[in-house]
């Protein structure tokens, strides 16, 4: 099997960290997003919606989406270091924070970056306002998520998880428009240290 | 236990049902979001979001975001009509269909009503331009679909899934921007029937 990536872009970083806390080992090949390697039809024939990373199997089926990937390398070893939940309810409330990481920091962040740089203005309509709104909406929930952790040493309470994987990327590229956790922010400070400090970080 | 919903609200409709698939019964509250009710200090103690619907724990453990509170559910009685995979290649399909429903379709026909409509106006910045481009995104991905479910029964394969019922309830509420199956796309024409005939869409 391989893993279809661009090692800078934040979706692959999840994935690869993610592996790495279950120490799984995979092949990865690097695809040029921005020359377009992505859109070709070779890789559209395997991948329709042209993002990465994907994973690809032995077989040729192919698997999109970063939280799919990671749920089929969950699903194969759920006893090896899971970090989707550990039981119904804990599998229930980091479904809830890794899709509040996503949608209220990583997706906003993402829009912030598309429509403010230009960056994919070949193949997208940028709208500026809206990718200075998504920055601002962003930085906003950075104000949730700090009270939130006064209480939790990780997002899903003692439990460390994808929902950690997934703001921790965010976050770090978030640094690219200037979007970074406040002063005052202590608590999401404190998070961002012990998570940012796990060797899985560097994958 | 018991979820707090807006009844109109494709999301609460979307929980209401995965349940009624399953054939559990919970009890619901309703939630007026127009009014602000979910703005409310008690309403904020318990879902500190706001966003509907959200399910709350006889222990008072609150459970946000629709697909958490579906993940509850599925793990607790994993073998009773499984709507998220049974095996680990499909969970991660599910989970991969699950997303591009919920990404290309959900959130930009969600977009362009919050954003064209100014419906939540008093409590976020409409970017009218970012919501008429989100709907034409959504309508331009429902050409991928009908491709895919030229050879696909449900949106994973054989199995009807989560994925489905986000899809459809995704394509109802397009209604209302008037985004619609277009005449020649005949295969998801033909999947929409086959879901919405099913006895749970008027859950």
């Amino acid at each position: 099997m391989k893993i279809y990536e661009t090692s800078t872009a934040p979706n692959a970083r999840r994935v690869r960290m993610f592996l790495a806390e279950k120490g799984v080992s995979v092949d990865y090949a690097q695809v040029d997003i921005v020359g377009g390697e992505n859109l070709s039809e070779a890789m559209r024939a395997k991948n329709p919606t042209t993002k990465i990373p994907f994973l690809e199997l032995d077989d040729g089926t192919c698997i999109g989406e970063t939280v799919a990937i990671c749920r089929y390398f969950e699903e194969l070893e759920p006893n090896n270091n899971p970090l989707m939940g550990r039981n119904p309810l804990e599998k229930a409330e980091v479904e809830m924070w890794q899709r509040r990481a996503e949608l209220h920091v990583m997706l906003p962040i993402g829009m912030c970056f598309q429509h403010t740089t230009g960056y994919f203005k070949d193949r997208m309509t940028p709208v500026a306002e809206w990718g200075e709104v998504s920055g601002k909406n962003a930085v906003e929930y950075l104000k949730d998520l700090n009270d939130h952790l006064a209480d939790s040493r990780f997002l899903a309470g003692d439990y460390f998880s994808i929902a950690d994987i997934t703001l921790l990327c965010a976050l770090d590229f978030g640094r690219v428009m200037k979007i970074r956790i406040a002063d005052d922010q202590t608590h999401l400070q404190r998070w961002y240290e012990e998570v940012s400090s796990r060797d899985s970080a560097k994958a």
